[in-house]
């Protein structure tokens, strides 16, 4: 093998590692997804979607714009306008006016919302608790620390 | 401080340090495939669960029957048989007989199908390469290997 061939297994070899580490990433992520997804489904009748735009607006006590909403969804493919109509009319969140600006308004949680959300984030933690239990604490933490960096990363390249 | 608060609060830490991790975990997963996305749509104009389902029958060439399919597919939020409708009509698979079950039929990658794959896969792999490019590759092999760990307890806890 001459120095330009095997340059290049180096090279290819980098490149699979990673594309490798992006399938892990989503492939975990996907797996944790569908546990919580049925969980909530099963024990709160709800969706991903409607959980993550709940936990969005729990982080925003003073209300969220529809665009600043959409921005902050962690979880694609749910039509946010759809998610927010079903949550009104179920008490959960309010629509109103924006003192910033008259011709927009902005999502809160009712105080309904509120009790409910902090239900299922109590479950939700513990399901994830239970679904990492297998790593242990040392790892857990070394696996944040590098996340910590790809999302560092991530964000300055999307910028 | 006595030792059950003590202890209290250690809990508490470590069932943040999961949460945590689960949510930059969600973060970064949802940051690299908004880029991917968006590439796919200006470079080749098609979407992340077109792209998903012809890389599994790729992975497949015997064929996939629909169920297999979707319980394959890695990214959630597309009607599947709709878009099984789209890309037959644009002539990158096609439905073809089960061997093994006449009521049942296989999809299948056609021979543009998969030459249309193979650019957008090679393009797929250098927007990987770049983003995780800040991420030393000593780290994204521990990364990985992290990550490797985790699927294998995911996988475990879902069976």
């Amino acid at each position: 093998m001459n120095a330009v061939s095997g340059l290049d297994t180096r090279l290819t070899d980098d490149h699979h590692e990673s594309l490798r580490l992006w399938l892990r990433l989503l492939t975990c992520t996907h797996l944790i997804e569908t546990h919580v997804r049925k969980a909530l489904a099963t024990q709160f009748k709800t969706t991903l979607p409607r959980f993550d735009l709940m936990a969005q607006l729990e982080r925003a006590p003073q209300g969220l714009k529809m665009g600043e909403l959409s921005r902050r969804m962690l979880v694609t493919g749910g039509n946010i306008t759809g998610i927010v109509d079903q949550l009104e009319r179920a008490g959960l969140i309010v629509r109103a006016e924006d003192p910033a600006d008259r011709r927009a308004y902005l999502v809160k949680l009712t105080k309904e919302g509120r009790r409910l959300f902090a239900q299922m984030a109590a479950q939700h933690e513990s399901w994830i608790v239970s679904l990492f239990s297998g790593i242990p604490k040392r790892e857990q933490r070394a696996l944040n620390e590098s996340l910590l960096r790809l999302r560092a990363q991530l964000t300055q390249e999307s910028s």
